[in-house]
Order: C-alpha cells, then structure tokens, then sequence
C-alpha cells in the first residue's frame, strides 16, 4: 500500500510514527490467534490530530484501525487488510472528574485501572471490571462494549456510557450522547458506536457514569453436586431482587484444572459458585449474603464459606482467579484454546448449556471447560488440545459450530463481552442472518470508502485462520 | 394522496382500515399541539400484516406512521405528509411470561399498565414508569425512550429492552437484540430504534427485561427554604449510593398551583422534595430512608414527614400527583402549556436550572413552573399564559428558545423523557447540529424512500406551530 509516511509524520511528529519492521510485527496481533501487518503504526495525542489522520486515509482511501491495549480476543485490531494501526494510548488524560454528576469525562487512551486509581479518592468508580482491566483502554472497552465479573450487578460498559466524541470517517469529530441520566433526544448514536468495533468511528474521549465506591464486600463460595441445582440457584437469585456484585461458575473441568496445577484441594463436584456482595453498609451486605446463602440452600448447595477478611476472601476466590493459566496444566500436551470463549445465554439455561457443552466435547474428542459470569448468563469456554495435532483444531472448530448452534437455538448470543470482529463472525453472521444487509447499509452511509477497520463483524471473511505459526506450530 | 383503500382492507380485513372523516380527524392529533390529517387509518393485526402495509407503503412512497396510544407530547404520531396511520393498538398480546429469565415478550400495542397487571402473579414487572401507564403502548415507550418518576432507579425504557422484532422499510421483519443480560455482539440495531420516534423501523414485538416487584415501600417529603439546598441534597443522593426509587422536586410556582387549585395547605417554601424508597426487606428500606433523610438534613430540609401506611402515602403525595391538572387553575385566565415540557440536566445544575428558567419567565413577562423528577436531572415546565394573546405565545417562544439555550450551555438535552418529533425538533437540532448528516444518513440508508414517519427529528420543519385551533383560540 502507497502510505505517506512524511504526511503522517507532519500531523503527530516523527517519533510518533513508525514503519520498522519491529514495530509492524508487535502491532501484527492482538490477544486473538489472528495475524496480519499494518503498513504503519500512528500515535496520535489529539482528537485533532485523529481528525488529521483520518482525512487522510479518506482521501486516499487507507485502512485505518484504532487500536488500544490490543487485548481484544477476537482479532479486533488485527490489521487484515493493511493500512494505519492508530495506537490510541497516547491519549491518555483523565479531563474531568465530576464526583457531584457521577460522572468523568476521559480520553480513549486512558487504562482501566488507571481511571479507577484517580477516581478512588473521591469516592466514586467506573464500574465495567474486564479481567484486563491493568491494561485495557476505555476505547478498546467501548469498541467491545467490554464487561467482566461485576456485571451481573453494573451492567456493561453500554451501560455505563453517557456520551463520547467520536472521529467519523470523513474527519469530522461528533460529540454524541449528553452530561445527563435520561436522553430520550432522538437517535442516540453513542448507543450504535458502542460495541460497533472501530467500524463506525474512532472514539477519541467518552464521558463515563460511574458508581459510588462500595465500602464493605463478602465473599462466599458453594459447592453443587448437581449442575442443574447450580443453574436453578443462580436463576432464583436473579429473580430474587438481591444484586450479588460478582456470581461465578466453575464446572468440574475447571475444578480440576486448578486442583492440578496449584494443588487447591478444591472439592469434586460439578459446579463451584463463588458469589460477592457489596455496598455502602455492612448491614446491607449482610442482609444480601444471607439471602444469596438461603437461595444456595434452597437448591441444595453445600460447604458454604464466606468471609469479610481480606485473606480469606483471597483464599476463596483464588481458584477462579488462576483458573485461566490453570487451564493449560490440566494435563500434559493439551493446551487451552479460545476458540468459543464467551456466548451468553438467558440466565435459565445456565446449566442446560453447560452440559451440552460437555455432551459435544466428547462426541467430538475433546476437552471442553465451562465457567464465567454465571450471573450475567456469561459462559466462558476454553478448548483444550494437543496443537500440535491439525485433527484436534479439525474436531474443535467442529465442536464449536455445535457449541453456538445450541446458544443460538436457546436464545443466546455468540459473544457476551469479548466481542466477534474475525474469530466470532461466522458464528455471529448467522446468529444475525436477518439484520446484516442492514449492518452493512449503515457502515456503507457512515464509512463509504470502508476505511475504518474493514472486514471486520458483518464484513469478516468467512475462512476463519483459527491457528497461526506466531501462536501454535501445527504438525498437520 | 392516491392510497389504495381496497388494496390494505385485503391486508387486514374491511373493519380494521378507515378512511371515514371522524376517524382521520381523531387521528390527526396526539397530545400535543400538532395536527394534520392522515389519509387512512389501518389497524394491523399481525407482523406479517405490518410487513405488507409497509411493502406496499414503500412502493407507492406513502409516509406511515405508528401509533399507539397518541399520548406522545411532541407530534410524534402527527402525520404532517398524510398517508397511513398505522394504529398498533389491536397488537396487543402478552406472549411469553419468563420469570426464570426475568423477561417478557410482548407486541408492541400492549398497554403499560396491563402488562405490569398481568406480570403482578410472577412477582416482577417492567420498570418504567410513565405518568400516561394507563395508555401508553410498549411501541410508544420504545419510539420515545419514555421514562417517569422512577428512572432515578429502574433506569428508562431503554436500560429495559433486550430484543424487538422491526419491520424496516423494506417490510423485512428483523429480530434485534438477545434473550441475555450481557451482549457484545457487534451494532446493537435495537439500541438505535429506541428513541428513533418510528422513522428507521417499525416496532412489532419487543423482549423486555424485568425487576422483581419491590415487597416494601415508604414515602416521604421535606421542605427547603432555599432551592439550592434542595439541588445539593440531591445531587447528593446521588452520589450516596443509596438508589431512591422516586425523588421529586415542585418549585415554589408549582406549590402555589396545588395550593390554590386544591387547597392543599403545602407550606411556602422554594421546593418541596417528594422521595419513595422500595426494596425486598422492610429493614432495607428503612435504611435507605434513613440515609436519605440524614443527607437532606445536611442541607438543611425540613419538615420531614415519611410513611409506609398506604393512606398517608398518598396524602403525602397527593400535591405531586394531582400538580398536572392544578397548573391550569393557578391563576383565572392563565392555561398551562407544555412548551418545553421535559429537559435533562446534569445532577448538580438542578437548582441553577429552575432558577434560570424562572429569571427567564420574569424577564418574558410570563410564568413557568419547574418540577420533575430530579433524582434523574428531568426538569418538567410548563408555562402559563393567558392563550387568547398572541404576544403571550410569542413570549413564551421567545422563553423556551432561552431556557433551551441555557440547557444546553450546562451540559443538559432538549428532551430527558418526551422525545423530540416536531415540538422540540428546533432546539434540539441545536443541540445536535453536529450530527444531524450523520442521522440523516443512516435514516437514508434504512428507509431510503423516506416513508417512515417523514419529517420527524432531524428532519422535522422548522416553522414550530405552537398553537391550533384544535386546542387554543388564538386571537393576535
């Protein structure tokens, strides 16, 4: 591609971009197992200069994909058809905390964490709580429409999104949405662009709601013989009025994930339920817990901890916080893949789901473990395999065409919160077979020459790459 | 207009299409001050029905516009191009009751208040709240994003939708959104139709998500001699952590209003503050108003009176609920119109707002009255004005062009509940004058031949009728 790297230079300055074969490599991919080189990384440090940039690649009609902390699982950053990667993290400034609106005003640039760490003296926090949140961006979050363990109780960042300034594809800036709780002014296009992936815009500063800081939490955790018991519990609890904070599963893949790689000793049953509650009040987060602890009972769960002391809440909630890289010792030679890793279903097929999950695993050969945001109808899958074996790769794309056919049959939906930009769309397109032309017809009013991160969602390629030599060497 | 009547009475059978004069003149007008005759009114009965209506709308390039109840106070429904009025009331079945899910499927004409009635048995219901309950149609929350006195906790019409079944210009039916809580699956198209006023789609169906029904509810009120105590008090709340679910706010006008038209005996004070707190457990709500009356203390409320014995709930009140009707009889002579019915501020510019709005009034030689539901920021005028002078109306044009401005400088939107349509169509394409293209361009590309209830929004006339014979003799 015909790139003018001096031009770019001219708009953010010449260390702020770069052609060198380092660079284009590391900016190649993201936490997906897809791969692809850009022509040149941009670091803009302005809306203005964003507008700069964007005008350009119009004009010359250059792929142009926003990218934050390239922690998307799904291939959202990945370059595939060339251009400028706009490497967002310079932006970085949180602009205006209001603790009296509860409410900040951030550029896209701004970490997670690090949003939280200046919001925390005045008492307040933004409440999405994805596990990258160390390293995350509030642009990459509203690309995705990012969640984590605490939505069952905030919501997602939709949710959490007031309004934004947004980077269209023709340079102008927008700013979208208003400073206040109910909007009922017509098309509310921060809505759209939230989850929309870089494909409608490059949102360059969002004004974020945010939550009071919660000043006491419980954690507790419950075994279930049965996973349908677990699954009905967690469906009463929904049902029930009581907000948990978090509400996770672990299944019996998991458990034992865990058990062998760190020696946890955690019991043999087939679902683990770790639950949190929070608030203003201890008396209100007793009251919760208790009620929370009745449902449990009520669907015969057992060996019920909780505790309010900092250790011992480590304790409890370690085995779901290290069961990720657990997942890869499970057993020797298999390694954990993300090939389905995040469909929600209604909160009521929890369980159903979950076995049937296992169900086409051994049909299909494979291990398959189910665990996540219980509470949020949030199911996480990792695929465990020998990647050296190309029959494995062949059995799991199977079994996950299988797997999203039932979440579809269900009512559920192909991702929950990791979003589908390469890996997820053939799933995803025909989970959403009715309403692609009308996706298209919208990029094509508001992107006509498609230079915002192309071929992603609706424009995917079919030929899903599910292996790559950067991450697997597969023998074939 | 040459509307083939024979042509939609083979769609939906002779009793449900009318093109008699009484009919056209009843649906010529909303609850607004708008009116314009349609050529026909068809009743569908069916998504199937709706999809031919429209296909056949779509070819000749009739407008069509939905209707539900015609409570919309903004012209929605006024079909300023003529062509079909499409009355989705007949639409009215409750399908699909899930308190497993906490969710319900519904047709878009189900009525408000017959839909919570028939979710009372499963304990959950649907969480907005709108003054017009009794007859506003689920369509017509969705077309406006409605919302009333309890969004300060439930959130508006559109933190409650999961999923909807549209009928786009092109008849296809499409099925929009999920059966889950969390859902990061690329353009959420349903989150685009709320609030779109019935010009990108036609709503048929919708999955709504539901709240437990509170078991517990307290009410209460207090008196602030100065406005601004009341606005940090209550921009206080919200930072509290402590969800009211209602927080109201009458101005020393809309006192006098209940006084003087009822008798009411409410003290002379500058607000008085109406709060509702609900949960499961009586011991909860107890607390939260306990928080809440600590806080309005620390701003020096007074006054306070709080109850959860049913009659004194509703004597306490009774001033807020019976405020509507009062406006007009506040002085003989003087009506009270909804000019600028509903604008959203950002928390904290609550009290600056309805002192401005009243400095405003006073400059314009008329009387506004500020009130609402200020736990979400919406502040509710109405102006009163003696309706037989032309130089009253002009006043008040000249008023709510001011108050808009002023709206808009403190962060706030045009409309926080009502929605934009025709009425408000003027300042808010100020507020959004940067992204007006943008709208058109996607309304372009969704209904290309502009038959979707033309000339709404974006493309509302700017020639604001503020007065017809219908509702006010106006004599200049």
């Amino acid at each position: 591609m015909d790139v003018d790297i001096e031009r770019l230079r001219s708009i953010v300055g010449d260390e702020n971009v770069s052609d060198r074969a380092f660079d284009l490599y590391v900016y190649s991919s993201d936490a997906s197992v897809h791969q692809a080189k850009p022509d040149v990384v941009v670091r803009p440090g302005t809306t203005e200069e964003v507008q700069d940039i964007v005008r350009y690649a119009n004009e010359k009609k250059i792929p142009i994909v926003p990218r934050g902390a390239g922690s998307g699982m799904s291939g959202h950053t990945v370059p595939i058809d060339g251009g400028i990667v706009l490497d967002m993290k310079r932006m970085d400034r949180i602009m205006d905390i209001k603790p009296e609106d509860v409410l900040v005003r951030v550029e896209a640039g701004v970490v997670n964490d690090d949003l939280n760490k200046a919001l925390k003296p005045f008492g307040v926090f933004f409440p999405p709580t994805p596990s990258s949140g160390n390293i995350c961006t509030i642009g990459g979050m509203i690309g995705t429409n990012a969640s984590g363990n605490r939505a069952v109780k905030y919501g997602a960042t939709r949710d959490s999104i007031m309004g934004m300034k947004v980077v269209m594809a023709n340079g102008e800036a927008l700013d979208l949405g208003s400073n206040t709780i109910v909007e009922s002014a017509g098309y509310q296009l921060h809505r759209l662009i939230v989850g929309s992936e870089g494909t409608l815009g490059i949102v360059t500063e969002a004004t974020l709601r945010l939550a009071p800081l919660p000043k006491f939490r419980m954690i507790g955790v419950v075994n279930f013989d049965r996973l349908e018991d677990a699954g009905n519990a967690i469906s009463a609890i929904a049902a029930s009025g009581v907000k948990p904070s978090m509400l996770e599963l672990m299944d019996h893949v998991a458990i034992k994930a865990v058990n062998t790689a760190l020696d946890m000793g955690l019991p043999d049953v087939e679902a683990i339920v770790m639950f949190e509650c929070n608030g203003m009040a201890k008396d209100e987060v007793d009251r919760d817990m208790e009620r929370v602890q009745e449902i449990f009972k009520e669907h015969n769960g057992s060996g019920i901890e909780v505790s309010d002391d900092p250790k011992e809440m480590a304790r409890i909630y370690a085995g779901r916080k290290k069961l990720f890289p657990s997942l890869s010792r499970y057993k020797e030679g298999l390694v954990s893949t993300s090939l389905a890793d995040d469909m929600a279903v209604p909160i009521s097929q929890i369980a159903a789901t979950i076995q049937k999950i296992h169900e086409i695993a051994e049909n299909n050969g494979i291990i398959m473990s189910a665990y996540g945001h219980a509470g949020s109808g949030l199911i996480h899958t990792k695929i465990l395999i020998d990647p050296s074996q190309q029959s494995q790769w062949d059995a799991s794309a199977k079994a996950v065409d299988e797997v999203y056919k039932f979440i579809r049959e269900v009512g559920g939906t192909t991702s929950g919160e990791h979003g589908i930009a390469l890996s997820k769309a053939p799933a995803w397109k025909e989970e959403k077979a009715d309403q692609l032309e009308t996706m298209r017809a919208i990029k094509k009013a508001l992107d006509p020459n498609n230079i915002l991160n192309p071929h992603k969602l609706q424009d995917a390629p079919d030929d899903w790459v599910t292996a790559t030599d950067l991450r697997y060497k597969v023998r074939g």
